[in-house]
């Protein structure tokens, strides 16, 4: 390979790649670390702990070791915790299906269906998660971006349009390792979003905990318990919570989580009742005997470490070595999560993205960050560096550097 | 235990039995047919037959090879069949959540959401599956029951309300061992299915053929093609099919598909791709190599109706042993599916299941196969012969005979 000293954006243009480093996927390796799930499904078999038959029907909120399993990693009573399907994002999909078309509990009644109150708003710190602006959208519920701060949303700004707006409904909030910028909410943000005031007495914190166990620093960090925080806020139904094994095992062929307040938990268990005749129990059963408890699980996530952490030290190096002294450029350095946010000069993001596809370099959209897909500075990129091989993925970053630093050169006429 | 002869409703009661004929679960003799569903999948890895690699994200659509068993069973080109999770009934209950929210495709275009086009009614057949209802009931979707006959719904009945009111957007369907009456769709009532004219131009038939490959009888008995039905009529997306292997191996630890017109399957895959990151596909693999093709199936399944037969057998001996000189009593012989419908004189039903509960026998609620749970003649009992043991389904019919008896004779005062 060329040395990276003389290696320019045409010459790597020249080296044809190949490279995606659009999504966050585990990479082959990360797999392979849960390979017993598969090796071992002849063993586990089909009874559960008391002799239940997996294979058959039953059992609609889970299988209940599935449920402990959850209750233990989530901090919240088995009772409050529903073990799903395979995959966190149709949870909070069906949750906004259920609460536009049913309403959710409020007090010991339920409000009216969000549908039947007109125009309903979320709020959508950003950058965020692209899936879940693209749920408001189909839906039909109107984003309103409020910037993304280290330590979590704006609060201020936050209190303010909720107290103020009873069309708000509900925020976006990933509160650990933040997708994509690595935010890590504090205590007070958690505290501030469980008991602000809000207009809408309806109001829920979609809280994707998708990243709960997935450190990239030698801590393991956490955030304050939101369920607590809630319900000693006296706003126990303000909070859903999902998440998932997707990045632990399988990615698509785990399980998923929805976990709330006793009123949320009766709600979730009565619109999925009609929908569905229960999760498969068998694919719960064997990651109940793999992942086992706690324990194991930090076990399992500490070798996934041992494999990501290196490539997002890569990228930093390369990072570093090209873009340091470039005016108007940082990123961050992510304690947790499977993202990078690189901020280019405004106006520099879309076209960096475009010379980079150019160049063979699949990179997130510019603006998929943001609800509608719009980024009002044109800055942020998203990077992904599970997937690829070390070395690709040093490749791929002197790629996007170099992408970027061209796209300066041209005076970043992004197109339009 | 008591000879038949001498048995009477106390002398049953005293047996203090728990016997459970209210669902359609397979026993588990059925579900040990498809053991190596279990014990081979080590050797079934995850790697899919171009090595992709089943355990990550990716194929929102499902596993090729799975699109193409279902289209090979379903008679649909694989490009209209989508492969997904473990459920047909969730994908029922999507497809109608789709329509609500966002319309179905009329046309090169779209009709309005249905939501938008004021209250709207769904036609059904009656007896029915009642979770077929449920959804209905819980979308605040009116339901129009009209008459279900041997050979399908009462077509005059039909096209005359589709003909005249636009807010019919469809009806249910299940063409063949229809849930619960085992009524087989005649080619004839597909036909008037799929040519009628409606006055809602974006009707839809909600196909679900459940029992396709589920035969009790000799014979393997089949429906006119729906899709080709339809084309040929004109009406190429009026048609939405849904099927799963849930009886074929696992009772919801299987793969369900859906099948439908390019403008149909397009519609699917732009509103589940904002919903999920895509099926199970680890457990697609398993179920591709296990059940292979359309002889490896009907194989199986006349394993399965090794095991069942006997206990349809059983109950119709019992029955016509002790019902059948009675008068306004009446049963019959499914040639394949789940059921056993059994009508009871009029207003006697309830009655029924309540005498049978109190001798330790839970048959399906009464009114359970009609719209908002009501059969106004309180007539129909279904009769859910697969789970028990073949001794116990014969004792359970004496059971359910014995308890109707008692109702008859105590003139039928079903509770209100």
């Amino acid at each position: 390979m060329t040395s990276p000293d003389t290696l320019t954006y045409e010459r790597f243009r020249e080296l044809k790649l190949h490279l995606d480093m659009s999504r966050g996927k585990p990479a082959p390796e990360q797999l392979d670390l849960s390979r017993a799930l598969i090796e071992t499904a002849r063993e586990t078999g089909h009874l559960a702990r008391d002799g239940f038959d997996c294979r058959n029907y039953g059992l609609p909120a889970g299988l209940p070791e599935a449920r402990e399993l959850g209750a233990s990693l989530l901090g919240v009573p088995a009772a409050q915790v529903i073990a799903a399907g395979n995959s966190s994002l149709e949870l909070m999909h069906d949750a906004l299906v259920f609460a536009l078309l049913h309403g959710v509990p409020v007090g010991e009644g339920s409000g009216a269906p969000w549908r039947a109150q007109g125009e309903i708003a979320f709020l959508c710190p950003a950058p965020g998660y692209d899936r879940h602006f693209q749920i408001c959208e189909a839906l039909g519920v109107r984003m309103i971006a409020v910037p993304m701060r280290d330590d979590g949303p704006d609060m201020d700004a936050v209190e303010q349009l909720v107290r103020a707006d009873a069309s708000i409904k509900g925020i976006w909030c990933v509160p650990l390792y933040s997708n994509p910028t690595g935010a890590i909410f504090s205590g007070d943000v958690v505290r501030r979003l469980a008991s602000m005031p809000t207009a809408a007495p309806d109001f829920r914190l979609f809280w994707d905990d998708a990243y709960r166990f997935h450190h990239l620093g030698d801590e393991r960090l956490t955030t304050l318990d939101a369920l607590q925080a809630c319900t000693e806020a006296g706003h126990a139904d303000r909070l859903l919570m999902f998440a998932s094994l997707s990045k632990v095992t399988f990615a698509g062929g785990a399980l998923a989580w929805f976990a709330a307040s006793p009123h949320n938990v009766a709600w979730w268990q009565r619109h999925t009742a009609v929908r569905s005749i229960g999760p498969d129990k068998l694919n719960q059963l064997r990651h109940v005997r793999f992942v086992r408890d706690r324990a194991t699980l930090e076990a399992l996530m500490e070798q996934h470490r041992a494999l990501l952490r290196p490539k997002f030290d890569a990228v930093d190096a390369v990072f570093r070595a090209r873009l340091s002294r470039v005016p108007g450029v940082r990123w961050n350095v992510p304690r947790g999560g499977y993202f990078i946010s690189l901020y280019a000069p405004s106006g520099c993001a879309r076209r960096t993205v475009e010379l980079a596809a150019l160049a063979g370099l699949i990179l997130t959209p510019a603006g998929a960050a943001f609800p509608y897909g719009v980024d009002p500075q044109d800055s942020h990129l998203r990077i992904a560096p599970s997937y690829p091989s070390l070395e690709d993925v040093r490749l791929a970053a002197e790629g996007i550097a170099l992408s970027l630093l061209r796209a300066i050169e041209e005076g970043c006429s992004a197109p339009s």
